[in-house]
């Protein structure tokens, strides 16, 4: 493969869709976004996501293959969403089908954070490490675990959901059906109404809001993010005594909220990890930005031609 | 290999060091368990089992390897005992140069639970499966990982650790330096002292104790052990959610205390679980008893004679 074949990657969002146009070296022909429907249903966002590649095969008709990203459970043998916390009416949805209905080329699914955490291998932060795990903070937490340089997908094709370890077993109730899982502490709602609690403000509308009322100094909100890396922290050690991985790499919008949360991260893994993993793992911020997503579907897009 | 192939497993655990002679299809040829020495001190350790394995090699003089399973994060590349939380004086103590030195096989060191999952895997509850985990209930509670068929290691060499996923990250502190893991409601002391205050009797002496009672219809005994499960199945659906595995096998003494045990995992996976996963989950006993352990160090004691 050289840079002049590409592939398509659409990474659909609870926020937004995303495309992208990759070559099989990491350069990045063509990415956009647009709105995710409010409706969340499966028959309109079908309807969308069709009409996207129908436009993007216009412009890059070369095209060797299309991955999709969506969140949820995936179910690899059948190629269906089999339920996703962030889409509640999502059952059983056959979305590879729906597109690759519409065009002549290979369609692969995979679930989102995993099409991240393959682009942050490939192309970014965790450029050559074999044994890596990356946390995504979004609308929810999603995860992907790398071993041996590539995607562990579990026996089903369901594995790597690390949003949904759960920290405290008497904690909150998930979406999920879990309690205390980590995506209940960090995922964009929650950490929001935790937020204007412990900071008195109901009018705070973004994580990025309390960043740089931290970055002004305010203690109180400095206090939170460090209580929300120490939360992901607990994660982390477990992650690690799970795995020996050599590398987590956190991304999502909420990674961006920045020092304050890894140093949270940073205080739990110092004080509960084995001081011999605690000494050589390195956890370290996402490097290919909102993209990632995109970008790691046009990868599992790479693989859907190479696989024909 | 034929079953005229044998290799020698020698499995050192808290309370006793066994010993098994096994050919390559499982057959065991010989198998002995000795007190492991009160000091727990490394040289003493050493010094037994250089003598067993002389004591065994009389005997079995054709032998093609030796595997020793030891608790504890094993560093693969260095061939030492890192640390371990059950014997708080063993840092990087060279267990497998120490035997080596004695004899003229290949040795090979492994984790105790990893050995126990290969058992599992290769002739016991598991065989078949390709993606499958274990804990083992013992005085620690340890954890094995098989993936497409083989153990995980991770980078280097200590993963697994199972028993130390925290499912309260503001509960009890455990011995590894993490709040809340499993090991600290499972392991054997933490469970007889959890066991003794509930059931308000400080002479209870070992967790049989606990089963038996439940057996002849103490209400009050079922309830904690039906609790003690609910604490593991907490950890066994985030190990769900994190490796979508075909199979979880719970193994070590207290796996005997029986059906209240696993009564309450599955109430918390049925409740918490996804659906799709909760399922096809297999969460079963094992299926070895209690030479597991050894039968897996012979087990690697065969990786090691066959990688001459």
């Amino acid at each position: 493969l050289t840079d002049q074949n590409y592939a398509i990657g659409i990474d659909l969002g609870g926020t937004f869709i995303k495309t992208a146009v990759v070559t099989a070296n990491g350069n990045v022909l063509h990415k956009h976004q647009i709105d995710t429907p409010t409706t969340r249903k499966p028959d309109d966002i079908i309807k969308i996501m069709s009409n996207l590649v129908s436009e993007l095969l216009e412009k890059y008709p070369q095209a060797i293959g299309i991955g999709i990203g969506s969140p949820g459970l995936v179910d690899k043998e059948r190629n269906l969403i089999r339920e996703s916390p962030n889409f509640p009416s999502w059952i059983n949805v056959p979305l590879r089908q729906a597109i690759a209905d519409h065009v002549h080329l290979p369609v692969f699914l995979e679930n989102d954070v995993n099409c991240f955490g393959l682009a942050e291998h490939r192309w970014g932060a965790g450029e050559g490490t074999k044994y890596m795990l990356a946390l995504a903070l979004g609308t929810g937490v999603g995860g992907a675990v790398i071993i041996e340089g590539k995607l562990y997908r579990g026996c089903s094709g369901s594995a790597g959901e690390l949003g949904h370890i759960s920290v405290d077993r008497n904690g909150p109730q998930c979406l999920c059906g879990n309690l205390g899982c980590l995506e209940r502490y960090l995922g964009n709602s929650w950490f929001l109404e935790a937020a204007s609690e412990e900071l008195s403000d109901p009018s705070l509308q973004s994580p990025v809001e309390v960043s740089e009322r931290a970055k002004n100094g305010d203690r109180k909100a400095v206090q939170f993010l460090e209580g929300r890396g120490e939360i992901l922290g607990s994660g982390c050690v477990s992650l690690m005594n799970i795995f020996d991985p050599e590398m987590i790499v956190i991304g999502g919008g909420l990674s961006k909220v920045g020092e304050p949360l890894f140093n949270g991260i940073w205080k739990i893994v110092r004080e509960r990890a084995y001081a011999s993993l605690a000494k050589k793992i390195k956890i370290v911020p996402a490097k290919l930005g909102t993209t990632a997503g995109a970008l790691g579907a046009a990868a599992v897009g790479f693989e859907a031609g190479e696989s024909q």
